[in-house]
């Protein structure tokens, strides 16, 4: 139990440690050009290439996946650094387990000749989730190098959309027939002598690949070797399609508890399988995108990318932003003459916005979350609304008269004190409606309700927390 | 292939069926209590009767985690009518599905004796979970008419906090000897007659318990029969400890494609194993809890919670966000002055102060990232805040001064504008260090940096902003 628990455990370790031996390792770099008396350079060169030595050793001995890690959490020089002392036979497996923009890094480092040895250690699935950040030729070379099946493979597992089931599926699948006993089936796997990682079942076909059930091993070792293959199978598999969304299948795999499952076409003829361990990396990216997009940023990025590359990722929800602070503005500066009159509005109004941007977030986040679960739809919508203006008109009424109380006690205006509790209340049961209404339409017009709504909401909220506000001030207190 | 995968792809079918049974059942209720027309009532009886067998028909077949699905987007009444019709017998396993705001409601529609029925049908770990939402009599009930070992497990289990490997674990653990042959081992699993779920690995103990190894399935079939155990094990398996972090064993699954992995005490003794399924709901409610905080929700709601429920789970980050607000509204307050004398200042100020967050949230969202992931630490703090520091001053001159320009449109006033660009620059900077900062400070002192630090640097930027745009202000043109 010894080598990839330790690294488990001591992932941080193996990152301080690799550190430290290439800042020794610059730092004599550094000495060796510095101090040029031949007896003392000898010396440094030695210690030098020890050094080299002991940090490839220390890569070497790690599993790709923390190497990955590790080339995430190194700012670009250092980065390039490692990723050169990397034996060549191993960059295929840690290019597939680093992020996308990281990738591009090392991508960017290598020559076509290495990209191409790297390509070609990899499985044809693996190579589909390469492909799109290799250069134009070096794909090329690539599809020229693949036998007729394995290039065919390729080009359909990149033909189908990131999101769908054919872009995620692998073609390591084990077939037999139904026609024969467990004691003919396990003389065959014994034959094969290694099965597939992750290999929970067999898929049990007919000559024309048609498949007709799946037979997990947990069966198979139980059972009595004299049954027949058709006796002991399941043919009640959850199957999937290349089209389907990966997203319904990721919930599928959670709800029916999936290792692996079979990908059939439109005729019903095997064609792949998913695995647990592809559908758990989707489902990690899809909460990431979420998250990220949630902040205003366009996609993963590279914590140490340039940055102009970090400025072109945030650069859309930024301007975007700037146009709703901008039309904010200018509903301010319809008012102009009422602030001019009543300074304090000034200073009570960012908390009427305030309060319904946060209120509507929640109410957004919740409506957002339901549409993709499913759970949202009309015939719970009103009773989604009632609920949500319920909350806003409580909320208003509360924290609106505190507020309305503060305004008075500061301003020793009883009218404007009024003004507020309003202002926050109507200010709340706007919110609630947008929050209920933006993803809605969003949806109904086809956008992924995730992106961009907590924008909308803000805008509205804010435009029409001063609006109400001031609007309402202008009406009473002038 | 038939049960399970219509049920996938017809799940918010199944959702619409059900609800348009509901529908005319109630209808026909509503019918029989207005019309005491003997005929006509039987008449209506009996087809309600007919209804209502086609519901429960149309919920039998249903997985429970598809019921589960169909309880949560139903409105409370709604779905206390079909958890009514749901069969007894089928209760632990949709409680085990359900989210804990729902789940709450269910039980609270229970007795003790149906609870008791309910937990009696499942396992020791799926016990643990549902545990902490039972009444304390029903608990306490359960837990004598467990068996000693069992009792003790489920102490156990209960024993450790719910982001411990020991919270999650199971005990469907099947173990063999590393002294026997292939042959032996297959002849003994035979007798077992069926292995737990998601069984890909035998534990290879001894006769103390102590783990020497696993064996995994897959090597078994394709093994020859007179291998013994010892030659085929793999004794390098990824091992946990029940006291072990559980995002710490969800990214060693992630990165290692784990299907199950054994769990031992500090002397290497099995105690017990994960599943992949466990974790993967693991890494799904944690990404959600990290969308809800983000969003200023406490916890999971109830879409169809009452309003009195949802706003508690609510009020926390509204009173927090509230005393942000009123801060920010007391800065303005303090130069009221100013804002009388030029009233444009009141028009412009959002607009540095949203910018300023927007910024800011994009910043920590990178950080908190890193954190999680454990890529962010001292040795790199120097070179993300350059990075950051870089991007807030060339987005600060360039959005800064397209702004100036409007201001000096809007109002005529180049000093104005000047003004303008100078504070969108300094809050810009300010948003960096703050949003590189505030998650290291809150991870050292022990917090989660994704709970709050949105609201914190939301904070920061709308009472710095106003703060700097109207000081630099009143330096400058007053």
């Amino acid at each position: 139990m010894a080598e990839i628990q330790e690294s488990k455990e001591s992932l941080q370790e193996s990152l301080q440690q690799v550190i430290t031996l290439l800042n020794k390792h610059k730092l004599i770099e550094g000495l060796v050009q510095k101090q040029d008396m031949p007896k003392q350079a000898l010396v440094e060169t030695l210690v030098h290439k020890q050094n080299l030595a002991e940090l490839q050793k220390k890569l070497d001995a790690l599993h790709p996946a923390d190497v990955a890690y590790i080339l995430e959490a190194l700012p670009l020089d250092q980065r390039l650094d490692v990723w050169d002392l990397v034996k060549a036979e191993r960059d295929g497996d840690i290019l597939l387990e680093v992020s996308d923009a990281v990738r591009q890094t090392l991508i960017a480092d290598m020559d076509s000749e290495e990209l191409l040895a790297a390509a070609e250690q990899l499985d044809t699935d693996e190579l589909a989730d390469l492909a799109p950040d290799l250069p134009k030729d070096v794909l090329q070379d690539l599809l020229e190098s693949l036998d007729a099946s394995n290039r065919e493979r390729l080009q359909s597992a990149l033909s189908y959309p990131e999101d769908a089931v054919g872009a995620l599926m692998d073609f390591d699948i084990v077939t037999i027939r139904e026609d024969i006993t467990l004691e003919v089936a396990l003389r065959y796997l014994r034959r094969i002598g290694s099965l597939p990682d992750h290999t929970d079942k067999l898929f049990v076909v007919d000559r024309h690949d048609m498949l007709h059930g799946v037979l997990p091993l947990k069966r198979l070792v139980v059972s009595d070797l004299d049954s027949g293959v058709d006796e002991i199978m399941a043919d009640d598999a959850v199957v999937f399609h290349p089209e389907d969304k990966a997203t319904d299948a990721a919930k599928a795999f959670e709800r029916y508890d999936l290792v692996t499952a079979p990908v059939v076409d439109e005729n019903n003829k095997l064609i792949g399988r998913l695995t647990v361990d592809t559908v758990m990396d989707f489902i990690r990216e899809e909460a990431e995108s979420d998250m990220l997009s949630l902040a205003g940023l366009r996609e993963d990025e590279d914590m140490f990318s340039s940055v102009w590359k970090a400025m072109q990722n945030r650069w859309t929800w930024l301007a975007v932003n700037l146009v709703t602070a901008f039309v904010a503005s200018r509903v301010i500066g319809a008012f102009e003459g009422s602030i001019e009159k009543i300074v304090a509005l000034a200073a009570l109004m960012p908390i009427v916005a305030g309060i319904g941007g946060n209120s509507g977030n929640q109410t957004i986040t919740m409506i957002v979350r339901g549409l993709a679960l499913g759970q949202v739809a009309s015939h719970n919508m009103k009773s989604l609304l009632q609920k949500e203006l319920g909350i806003a008109l409580l909320n208003g009424l509360i924290w609106g008269s505190v507020l309305g109380v503060v305004a008075y006690l500061l301003y020793g205006n009883v009218a404007l004190g009024v003004v507020m509790t309003a202002a926050m209340t109507l200010n709340l049961l706007l919110a609630a409606v947008m929050g209920v209404l933006i993803p809605l339409l969003m949806t109904k017009f086809g956008r992924d309700p995730a992106v961009g709504s907590s924008v909308l909401i803000t805008a509205m909220t804010d435009s029409g927390g001063f609006f109400i506000f001031l609007g309402l001030a202008t009406l009473v207190l002038l």
